[in-house]
C-alpha cells in the first residue's frame, strides 16, 4: 500500500470549493459520529468529514484525493456489521447522508433510480403507493448504496435474492474521477463485462456507487406464516430441504435454535416451542393458492416429526407469529443489559448445514461459551450470536468465529453471507478464494493504483 | 494487439504432448467444423483444434499458448449467433467436446457440478429423474459453457433468469495457465470481488471456463398454457405489463408479431390468430394456484382488449399450443428455402417496448424489407429475423439491424439481450457503455496482457 498524506488545509479548501462550505467538516463530533459502525470494531476517525449533493462532486473529490494520496471511505448510515464502512487510515469520510434522494420511478418497468444515501426502508415507504417494493431486507434501515456496496440480504433473499440481485445499473465514480455507468436499464443484457457485479459487494475499494437503478417487485396481495417446532435441527433442516425441494418457493424460511427460542420466550407475549423452530413466509398472488400452499407445507412439516405447527394467512395473526424472529436481536440485547454482542456470519450449501450447526453446538458445549443461533436456513446461512462482557469474553468469541469460519468453508461455504469482508473477514479470503484472491489484487491494482478507495478493507496486505 | 504467432511444428509436439496425440487434429475437415458458428458471419478456420479432456489440459494449453503469442478460442457446440466461438485469427480452437460430464449431482443443494462441453438438452434429460432442472433455455442444445460465456437466456428467463442467474461457482483456466475456481456453492457470498459474473459473459476473452456448478430448480409439478391475441402491439405490451404486474409470476410471456402469426399459420396444424400473440406458461406447485391464476390471466387479457384467448392445464393440449412458437424459426427457415437468416437481438426497459416494436414496423414499411417480430416480451427482448438472398439483402439487414440498435440504445435499452457481442455487435459497445467500456479495455489488459483468449471479439480496436 501506498504511504498515504495527511489532509492538509490547503487540501480542505480544494474541498470546500467542490462541496461547499456546508458540505465539510473537521468538527469533533463529526468525526466521531462517522467512526464506528454497528459492528465490535474500534472507532477511527477521518480527518474531515465531506457531505457531497451530487455524483459529480463525489468524482471531484475522488480525483482531487487520488492526485494527493489522500484515503476516502464512503459511509452510507452506519449500520454495517464488519467495519466496512470505518475510516481506518483517516483522509475523507464520504457521508452520502444528503444523496439520499428518489430520482425517478419506473412504475412501468418495475424499478426505481436513487440516489445511495436513501435508507431501504424509507424508499419502501414511499413506493407503497405503486404497489410495488425493493425486497431486499437486512434489517437496519441501510443504505441502498450501503448495501448493494456490500451485498446485503436479509430474511426474504431465499425467494428474492440479494442486493447484487435487486440492481440492474449503477453510476460509479472511479478513484480518478470518472463517472461511467454499469448495467442497463434493460432486464436482459450480454454486451461485454458485466462491471455491475464488479461494484456491487466491493465495498467501496474499487469505486463509489453514486447512483443506481433498482428492481422493483409487485407487492404481495396474499401472504401466510408459519412457524414449527422440531425435536432436532437435523429434522427442521430436512423439513428446510423439503420445502424449497416442494416448489413451493417460500419467501422467508428461518431457523432458530432451542437455546434462542427459550430466550425469547422470557418476553411476554413469546409463546414458541422451546426447540429448533422455523419461521416461514408465503406471498401468492391469489388467496386460493395459499391455502393449499399451506396444507402441502403442514404434511411436509408432519412428515419429518414437527412438535408442534402454527400456520395463518390472516394480516395480525402473522405478524404475531413472526415477532419473535422479527425482534429477536432487540430482545436479545435487552436480555444481556451489561453484554457487547459480536454476530458471526457463515453460509453453507444447504445440505451441509446440519454439520455445520452440530459443530457450532459441539464448540459451544465443549468450550463453554454463551451463543444463540438464528439464520436464514433456506440459504444455508447462519448467524451465531455471542454476547461478551470483556477482552478474555470477546477474544474467545472470536477464536470460535475463527473455528466456525474454517468449518464453512471446509464444507464448501463462506465466510461471509451477507455481512461482507470489512475489517474482520479479510484474514479469511485466502483461505477461501486461493489464487483467485490474486486475481482481486490485479483488478484493484489496475483500477485503483493508488489504494485510496477504503484503505484497510477486503483487500489486505499479508 | 500484439502480433500473434503461426502455430509450428515445434509447438505442436508440444501440445500433442499436453493432450495426448488423439486430442488433437490440424485436419482440413476438422478445421473446417470448428470455423463457423450458425451466425451470418464468415467462416474462419483455426491453425489446430484441441480437444482437451481436463481442466489442468485446459491450462496448460493456455500457459503455451501465452507464452508463444498464439490465439486461443474455446468452442461448445457452435450454435452461437454472432460469431463468438469463430477463431478469427487462427491459432487454436479449443474444443470442449471430450469435457461433456457431469460433475457430481448434489441433489439436496440443488445443484449440479458439469464440464462445459454438455449440452443443456442432455443435462436436464439426465437430472429428470431428480425432480430438478436447469432452467435457462437458448433453444438449440447449446454447450453449458458456451451458455455461461455468452450469458445466454431464452423463453423462461422471466421467471428463473439468464444463465449467470443460474450459476453458482466456476473453475476458470486464466491465459497464463492459473487454474482458479470463482463464486462458492454457498447461494449467498458476500466475501470480496464478485469474479463469476466478471468470467460469466465474457466470451472467453477473460478467461475459459473448466467446470461450473449450476443452480437448478425443482420440476414444476403443474403447468399451463395460453396464447392470446390482440387488436395491436400495444395492447399487447400493456398486457405483459399487468400481468408482471398482478405477481402471477410467469414462467413465459412471449409475443409473435402479425407478420409471423400469418406465417406461421401456413403450416398444417397451426391456428393462431392473425394479430399480435403472447403466448404464456405458468408453473405451480399446486394444481389450485393454477386454476385460480388462468382466471386471473383472463380477466386481464380480455381489460386489454383481447380479442382471442386459448388457456389449457392439460399436457398435450399445452404443448400443442405452443408447438408453433417452439418451432417458429424451423418453420420460418422452411417456408424461406433459399434465404439466409439474420436474427437481430436488443432488449429495452418493458416501458420502451411498444416504440420500439412500432419503431421495426416504421423502418419494416418504409424501407420496404421483409422482417418478422419474435421476442421474450415479458423481458423487453426482441428478436428481428431477417431473411435475404443476397449481399444487397444482407447490407440492407445490416443497416436495419444498426438503426434499431441504436433505437435501443436510445431507449435505455442494450445492443444484445442474449446472443453476446462476439463479432456483429462490438461496434455499439462504445455506444451503450461511454467510459465503461475503458474499464472493460483495462481489465481485459490486466488479465490476458497478450490478449491470447479469444481476439477480435467484445472489445475491438478503435
Amino acid at each position: 500500500m501506498t504511504a498515504f498524506n495527511p489532509v492538509t488545509p490547503a487540501l480542505l479548501d480544494q474541498l470546500a470549493q467542490i462541496v461547499g462550505a456546508g458540505g465539510i467538516s473537521t468538527a469533533q463530533a463529526d468525526l466521531d459520529l462517522h467512526a464506528k459502525d454497528q459492528s465490535q470494531h474500534a472507532a477511527h476517525p477521518a480527518e474531515v468529514v465531506i457531505w457531497p449533493s451530487s455524483a459529480q462532486q463525489v468524482a471531484d473529490v475522488l480525483k482531487l484525493a487520488n492526485t494527493h494520496a489522500i484515503p476516502v471511505t464512503p459511509w452510507g448510515v452506519g449500520t454495517g456489521l464488519e467495519g466496512n464502512s470505518i475510516p481506518l487510515y483517516g483522509g475523507i469520510l464520504l457521508s452520502f447522508e444528503r444523496m439520499n434522494q428518489i430520482v425517478e420511478v419506473h412504475a412501468d418497468d418495475f424499478q426505481v433510480t436513487v440516489q445511495p444515501g436513501i435508507g431501504h426502508k424509507d424508499l419502501n415507504a414511499a413506493l407503497a403507493r405503486y404497489g410495488l417494493f425493493f425486497p431486499p431486507d437486512p434489517g437496519a434501515n441501510a443504505s441502498v448504496g450501503g448495501m448493494l456496496a456490500n451485498n446485503a440480504a436479509g430474511i426474504r433473499t431465499v425467494k428474492y435474492g440479494a442486493s447484487k440481485d435487486n440492481v440492474l445499473k449503477m453510476q460509479v465514480a472511479l478513484a480518478d474521477g470518472r463517472l461511467i455507468h454499469v448495467g442497463s436499464r434493460s432486464v436482459k443484457q450480454s454486451a461485454g463485462y458485466d462491471l455491475l457485479h464488479l461494484f456491487v459487494g466491493s465495498e467501496g475499494t474499487l469505486g463509489v456507487i453514486t447512483e443506481a437503478t433498482l428492481k422493483l417487485v409487485p407487492v404481495p396481495q396474499h401472504m401466510s406464516a408459519v412457524v414449527a417446532g422440531f425435536p432436532s435441527i437435523q429434522s427442521a433442516v430436512e423439513t428446510v430441504v423439503a420445502v424449497r425441494g416442494s416448489g413451493l418457493d417460500p419467501a422467508a424460511l428461518e431457523l432458530v435454535d432451542a437455546a434462542h427460542a427459550r430466550m425469547l420466550n422470557s418476553v411476554d407475549g413469546v409463546d414458541l416451542p422451546e426447540t429448533p423452530v422455523l419461521f416461514m413466509e408465503f406471498h401468492a398472488a391469489q388467496e386460493s393458492g395459499l391455502a393449499a400452499g399451506l396444507e402441502m407445507v403442514q404434511q411436509i412439516c408432519e412428515e419429518m416429526g414437527a412438535t408442534s405447527f402454527k400456520s395463518t394467512t390472516d394480516t395480525a395473526e402473522r405478524k404475531r407469529l413472526w415477532h419473535a424472529r422479527h425482534h429477536s436481536y432487540e430482545i436479545m440485547v435487552r436480555m444481556h443489559p451489561d453484554k457487547t454482542f459480536f454476530i458471526n456470519d457463515v453460509a453453507v450449501p444447504i445440505s451441509a448445514y446440519p454439520e455445520l450447526i452440530a459443530y457450532v453446538e459441539q464448540l459451544r458445549d465443549t468450550r463453554g461459551i454463551t451463543c444463540y443461533m438464528i439464520g436464514h436456513a433456506g440459504d444455508g446461512n447462519i448467524h451465531v450470536e455471542f454476547p461478551y462482557a470483556d477482552e478474555a469474553g470477546h477474544a474467545l468469541a472470536m477464536e470460535i468465529n475463527g473455528l466456525i469460519v474454517m468449518k464453512a468453508l471446509e464444507l464448501g461455504g463462506t465466510c461471509t453471507g451477507e455481512h461482507g469482508v470489512g475489517i474482520g473477514k479479510a484474514k479469511y479470503l485466502p483461505a477461501e478464494h486461493g489464487e483467485g484472491l490474486d486475481v482481486m489484487r490485479t483488478i484493484k491494482q489496475a483500477l485503483d493504483p493508488n489504494g485510496i478507495l477504503n484503505p484497510g478493507k477486503v483487500l489486505v496486505e499479508a
